[in-house]
């Protein structure tokens, strides 16, 4: 299979979070050649909306996403009332940064609950509440299922197929206001990836995020890989992916606290940059 | 929800297994009343499938599975067929201690490998390979779809979906012989899980397993949680498999590195048994 086309390659804040501000971040992408960011909020807030995106105007790059909205559920109306007025100002972020979408980070169980048929509804609620805003202010909303073992604490949308779900309930028409953030990460293990991934379509694939899946992962949340030091096949999801039309991004997302996260960022875009082309 | 019968509770010997060896644990099961066991095979090879057989009728219990069969794919036919060959050795010894199933933990990608549409083929050969065996030896087979955290290196399983599509494919007739181990822990995430358990119906659940998801889960392997102590809404779960016609044991399998491994397993047992009449 070809090499994917690097000016499609896009960096996702948290892959060097800990050791870069974001205006290192704006610069590092230029000089490495990387054409997209995908900053998140708690970045965006060192340098507020409107600097940063002058800065990433200036750059030439474009912002990929904006991590992130969601986190619905909650125990109390007032803290669910909260939860969507965060995301309205996150949806006036994203438009101010002319983001490609805000991704949605459903959220999980609010504390003490196990019921999460009920947390799922508060989702649906919350995207529905938001809605408007986002097409509005022409911010596509891109909800990101997330791997079923952050179904408790982060995500209680877990499968393409269930997000896509969500998108057909409150968006009938394919408007293009809402789809789906697709993270290989999260769904590489799906027998129904290849399958969703059709049906998703271009109209809903909003972005796409790449790193790998270690064997073995030591830590749930903090030990991705570099793509290539896995067991995805990057390259066979990607095949998938441009068959359904999709033509934006690669955005790599690694959280990694015990490698990537310790080393230089410079050398890991670089590492990025060659990983992408051979490995994705 | 009327709490379940105490007659139903199976220990698997995986709770106990760094404190006692399995002539203990029948002594346990036996003094805290609990009826069923599950030897996983490591325990069983300390007396023999036969001693272990005789201890186990003397005692009064069922064995409500052996852990484990499984683990088909493999980067070479050597490798697949020496599997085999040790399925059908797992067959015959879940046939002397009168299982009431084999379970299988199917295994995951052979080293080096990101075909997991490949390993999942190579793991309905390896079933349709042992099922004429099983048949004979009247030792239903249960694949139990792991969580899909466990899909590169323990099994590529991941959903009940997935597993009863297999056992269609294999066991078209719903003839007993194949069926499925749900294990609340690997599934309780799964948006399909009511649908999929109504679908299995009596003939294909073969076995129930329960424990807890921890918030936060510190390990990926070892870190399960004792009823009660997680998020898995157990009632619930248990209301669906009865309502599929469900009537056999519900067995307790924790891996539990730093917390129930490390207690008195006479400890251990009264817990799971005040735990599985109150919280599952």
């Amino acid at each position: 299979m070809a090499s994917p086309d690097p000016a499609l390659l896009s960096l996702n804040t948290a892959t060097v979070r800990e050791r870069w501000n974001l205006a290192q971040m704006i610069d590092g992408c230029a000089r490495h050649g990387i054409r997209g960011i995908s900053p998140w909020r708690d970045k965006l807030d060192e340098l507020g909306a409107q600097e940063a995106a002058r800065r990433i105007r200036a750059a030439g790059l474009t912002v990929t996403g904006l991590c992130r909205g969601g986190m619905f559920p909650a125990r109390t109306q007032a803290a669910r009332r909260a939860a969507i007025a965060e995301n309205l100002k996150a949806i006036d972020d994203a438009a101010i940064l002319d983001a490609r979408c805000l991704v949605l980070v459903v959220g999980g169980l609010p504390a003490g609950s196990r019921d999460l048929a009920g947390a799922r509804e508060q989702v649906k609620e919350g995207i529905a509440a938001i809605l408007p805003h986002a097409r509005a202010c022409r911010v596509p909303l891109a909800i990101e299922p997330l791997h079923p073992m952050y179904a408790a604490d982060r995500a209680c949308v877990n499968t393409l197929w269930q997000a896509l779900d969500l998108c057909d309930a409150l968006d009938p028409k394919r408007s293009g206001a809402l789809g789906v953030a697709l993270d290989a990460y999260h769904v590489w293990w799906d027998p129904e990836l290849e399958a969703q991934i059709r049906r998703a379509g271009r109209t809903r694939l909003l972005a796409y995020h790449i790193c790998d899946w270690l064997v073995p992962t030591t830590d749930l949340l903090l030990d991705r890989g570099m793509m290539g030091d896995g067991v995805i096949d990057l390259k066979r999801i990607r095949a998938w992916v441009e068959r359904a039309g999709y033509r934006g991004f690669h955005e790599v997302e690694i959280f990694s606290v015990r490698n990537w996260w310790q080393r230089d960022p410079d050398e890991v875009l670089a590492t990025i940059r060659e990983r992408h082309r051979r490995c994705s």
